[in-house]
């Protein structure tokens, strides 16, 4: 068996593997794979594919809203009392107290952040540079822009955390955790939160 | 005489006339317009229009960075102690203590951020929602996005004005004075800083 979670860009398997969703070939899987989507065209083209189990029916949707990312859900299921930092594509935010998704929000992913600056002006094209010290305002494009990225999106977590630990997943979580060291990186939790459901489901 | 100040959408001039950059035909005006301009093209352009004088040369650059853009240092010339927001189709946050610039960020317009999240995802296609409480979470799609759009941002900037008055200016300043009641908005602050370089020259 195997848990996969299928983004807007990769297919990322709980034994770490990553294939991007432009050359995935499913034929190359024979075994069971619980899966989530977050991707439209996939999450249809993986309907009538029997080994291929979609775990979304299992979700108790009461708990959260119905567009909220599934990928989100399953960070919720997978704690109870965090403020969960997914740094993907997007980058979201949710707050949970007692098993109850408190709610959360959206912020686009880094590289996202990047091609915005580019498509604004040329002028704006740059790489971000996250060793900048966020305890000093810039003097330079580069970090104008890294710093205008990173520092109300950081401040702003550590506003909301009061009380709660910060859990940091997805791809960029070394990026960010440099800013938030008091938070913890568990690159697992999406996997850990399908589990749950998929042990729910067969008990 | 006439002030503008050239921007990547826009020539906007201080008697509030607005053009596309796109359209705009320089041989409409016949009066000197005193101009800056963050808009390479038209930059260069304006170099042999003989009533069109660039303001860049009169500018004592050891005080900000060589970088940053005329628009924001303008704004700095208009006041010697206030963070400064200029929300337009980037949103640039400058502090200034005692006729110091203290450094700044820059942060994507509101109309660049829709079009980030409609490029991670066709599901985070979503107008802005600017009557959303930040003192709550979010728990759908649209308030999930404009939430972290304006949430981080208004945060920090509250966070860095600590003894400082906000000035926001800009097409978007109306939206963000929502988000922060005790600022002031003031539209003229680039012209009242063009207005002084000018009279510094004159004297």
């Amino acid at each position: 068996m195997k848990l996969c979670d299928i983004g807007n860009t990769n297919f990322s398997f709980d034994n770490a593997d990553s294939f991007s969703v432009d050359s995935f070939d499913i034929s190359s899987i024979n075994e069971i794979v619980y899966y989530i989507s977050v991707n439209h065209y996939w999450e249809k083209r993986l309907e009538h594919e029997e080994n291929w189990i979609n775990i979304r029916s299992l979700i108790d949707f009461d708990k959260y809203y119905e567009t909220m990312g599934i990928d989100r859900i399953m960070c919720m299921e997978a704690v109870s009392d965090a403020l969960v930092v997914d740094a993907g594509s997007a980058i979201t935010v949710d707050m949970i107290r007692d098993s109850n998704h408190q709610g959360g929000f959206i912020f686009p992913g880094f590289e996202a952040m990047v091609k915005t600056y580019k498509n604004i002006s040329p002028r704006l094209e740059v790489s971000l540079n996250f060793d900048i010290d966020l305890a000093t305002m810039p003097k330079n494009t580069i970090d104008a822009i890294s710093f205008g990225v990173i520092a109300p999106l950081v401040s702003y977590i550590r506003e909301l955390s009061v009380k709660l630990p910060i859990i940091i997943t997805g791809g960029d979580a070394e990026k960010l955790h440099t800013f938030i060291p008091n938070s913890s990186i568990d690159k697992e939790l999406v996997f850990k939160g399908m589990k749950k459901i998929i042990q729910g489901q067969t008990c």
